[in-house]
């Protein structure tokens, strides 16, 4: 089998009751969303998984724009030179990335201990004295480059976003959580002193949790990461996490504060307002594809996906239903003036595909379109429509007359509906172990988040990973209820409180 | 110097009519359009360049899905295996791809003839048995993945679109026009007939004309490239070709029918509607990043450049004028309403910054923002406006009731006018040589278009370049006026008529 042969998409999708990791992978490539590609860990986004991206992209990028941030772009790779400037930062990523050592007309196929002389010659004319990494990230081109352009206080802030591709040599993949290849926005900002940098870290968070709350229908806990968690390089990191149906948790967006890491490295100054030349304050923070994975995992059901309607590449799907040429003349007339006042407004799709209802109702149903309208004779003639609804399968007849609006309020009732099932469902798995004991016997047996006191050592930490496979997700902003002055784990006084998960 | 450690950006811009090469790369970098980063030949996009690239995105995605397109996105990196399958297309793209060799924490530093023992080993250990080149085009990743998704007529047509980065290792750079990575779209699309495929490929053509003359105002040239022009692999290319202010041609996006060609490279096959197995008929198409050097070159002049409005990051200016404290405020009060009418229907920016009215005049005028607002205390006594247009450099009181209504129409005759002056420039610059030498007089003296008749034999084409440095730019679609019926240059039967140009 030939590598980019992958296997065939299954027909029929596993339950996410029975087996969650197979349900999730069948959805997606049952779904179109996304497929493997057969490169090394590198994903297809197709269509209907693209579009949710490009809906996810249009939210953040106008939040970051009204706040003043540009977008811009930088190169792809980047030289040896710079990446190893910052010694933790290519610590944290030198394991996984991939080097461009060699450029000319014909690769050399054989690996370099059964070379002959040829072989080598010809690897040596077109090696590169100066290799260049892929990006993992891009802490490491633009804050070089943007030194140019930082020269006193009036330079400052800059305020910067690229959307790109990023390349980490995965070797545990799964579609959308963990690919060699991803895309995503990373924005970089520079700053004249400490306090203003942390505002910008805090912001850009707050819009993170605007995405998942506000557009995925996905409530996050915001908060800080431990040492042990945080970005290579960052003096410190924070996260959104949310929950997913299986009780774990996903990272769904970082946003780190660098202090003068990286302007140190990079000498990046800037003469301040007493005169004196200081080291710049530099954040950046990042969200990913990963986003598109949390939103089938936090709401998919066994019957497939279920969409937020902002994000819905299709929030409206229309199904005619009609015996004869005659009857699908009558719903097509019917639909014309439906459809008009639904246009620009609504995204739908009329389903005039040569296929059963039945297959279509499914069709759109494991997609999770949030509406199907289903309309026949008997509705062209009482002049209405039946709404289905994919959350709690209600069936509903509306009139013609004011649709648009109507279906307007549905959606948004469906987006309140699904984060609070989400929320519920969070509510619902999250533990509040008093003793060590309590805390084992919750990962013994299952899954979801743990409050609990913590002493904030990483030694404590790892011991908590190696025993029952859960880590700090973070420490949260906003801690509800009074919690022991005792870490959970090793009894030493406690200094926060984390929330503790099983994760992706 | 270190790598990235550039020349300063220069301070004062050198006139088009002095040295137009010089100018060019002056004027983006004086205009923080983009920069050169010092890695190997590719470019920084900031944030003013950015700007411009995602209008023309907005523009051009609207029109292709439209027409019932979808984006999607596939591998940054392409096996070997799959590279090489398209004889032709691999011959073109060949001498100018990076490989990726070798994945792991290190990359090697010294050249293999100076390997030793240990070297070799490490090479050995990260090299990767099946290289991967960074794509330079998707054709050859794109083909075998979407062989996949194609099993009947039914599953035909596929149209899809995808905005990415390619890498070409250029040896001779220009910012904008040739940089070894770019950013561009890449179309791909899969048809049951060649009818089809060749239809796809001229609606593309024509959205590429609208972008060029509907959006930047600049006037272009539709038609087929001959075979020494075409892409590396395709049946035939078509191509929109545009004119310089130096008379030379751009040519600004190319739409390309494949036939069979890739499909029988990697076994495309679908069953039609006989029930028979056929090789599927595939075109692509692409415009990038170069679209913004055109809109330079088109219609920059010695004071910068010169924007049109509806790609204009900034198209109003407003530079409020003030000697005190009490001044400012008042037209600050004035601003208000005004500003308030003008947002979410004109991209315009408030010039407060603490600097002369003359240079931000100056700031503006080198950006080619088309219309600048100068507002003073005089003005606000008379509720007025005073409004300097870029292009005829004239000045006009405008009344504040009503601004905004009047500044759409100004934007809307500040395209016309700057498409007239275009398409003005090229009538100018274009020649109808009747000989031989009259064609050979033009070159040598100057540039500009050349339209003639043309035996369209390879030879032929190859001598005129050598001879002259002049390329044939395509075989116009519309031909106006009789042409003579034997080769300008080689006097056998002219079987088509030619545009000529030294290019980009």
């Amino acid at each position: 089998m030939s590598e980019l042969e992958e296997q065939a998409v299954p027909k029929h999708l596993t339950k996410m009751s029975e087996d969650f990791d197979r349900w999730y992978t069948e959805v997606i490539r049952l779904t179109e969303m996304a497929d493997w590609s057969g490169v090394r860990g590198m994903m297809i986004v197709r269509p209907y998984g693209y579009a949710m991206w490009e809906n996810i992209q249009r939210a953040f990028d106008g939040m970051i724009k009204e706040s003043g941030h540009e977008n811009a772009y930088f190169p792809l790779l980047i030289p040896h030179e710079y990446f190893v400037k910052e010694a933790e930062h290519v610590e944290g990523f030198a394991p996984e990335v991939a080097w461009v050592q060699y450029a000319g007309p014909k690769p050399v196929l054989k690996t370099p201990t059964e070379w002959t002389e040829e072989d080598m010659l010809q690897a040596a004319a077109g090696w590169l004295a100066q290799p260049l990494v892929i990006r993992p990230t891009s802490e490491t081109i633009i804050g070089p480059i943007m030194k140019r352009y930082i020269q006193s206080h009036r330079d400052l802030p800059q305020l910067l976003n690229q959307w790109c591709n990023v390349l980490r040599w995965e070797m545990r993949t799964r579609l959308f959580l963990r690919t060699s290849e991803f895309l995503w926005q990373e924005g970089h900002t520079f700053h004249a002193s400490h306090e203003e940098a942390a505002e910008e870290v805090l912001q850009i968070l707050e819009n993170y949790r605007a995405v998942a709350e506000d557009w995925l229908a996905i409530p996050v806990i915001k908060g800080r990461k431990t040492e042990t968690e945080k970005f290579a390089g960052a003096e410190y990191t924070t996260s959104i996490e949310a929950m997913m149906r299986d009780g774990l948790a996903l990272q769904a967006g970082t946003s780190h504060h660098f202090g003068q890491n990286f302007s140190r490295a990079y000498a990046i100054e800037f003469t301040n307002r007493s005169n004196e030349r200081e080291l710049a304050y530099t954040t950046s923070w990042g969200m990913s594809t990963r986003m598109i994975g949390g939103l089938v995992m936090a709401h998919g059901d066994d019957a497939g996906l279920v969409m937020p309607p902002k994000i819905a590449p299709v929030q409206v799907a229309i199904v005619p239903i009609f015996r004869d040429e005659e009857s699908r003349r009558s719903v097509e007339d019917f639909l014309k003036p439906v459809t008009a006042s639904l246009k620009g407004r609504i995204r739908f799709k009329v389903d005039w595909r040569d296929d059963r209802p039945g297959a279509k109702y499914a069709h759109w149903e494991i997609r999770g379109v949030p509406l199907r309208l289903e309309v026949g004779p008997r509705d062209v003639e009482a002049g209405q429509v039946v709404v289905v609804d994919r959350l709690s399968r209600e069936k509903t007849a509306l009139p013609e007359q004011g649709l648009a609006e109507r279906l307007d309020v549905l959606l948004d009732d469906f987006h309140l509906r699904l984060y609070q099932r989400a929320l519920d469902f969070r509510e619902r798995h999250s533990h509040r172990p008093r003793t060590r004991q309590e805390l084992v016997e919750i990962y013994r047996s299952g899954n979801g988040f743990s409050w609990a006191p913590f002493c904030d050592r990483v030694e404590c930490e790892l011991e908590i990973k190696d025993e029952l496979g859960v880590t700090t997700r973070n420490k949260p902003f906003k801690v509800e209820g009074e919690f022991g002055d005792r870490c959970i784990w090793c009894g030493q006084p406690a200094t926060t409180v984390v929330v503790l998960a099983r994760s992706y």
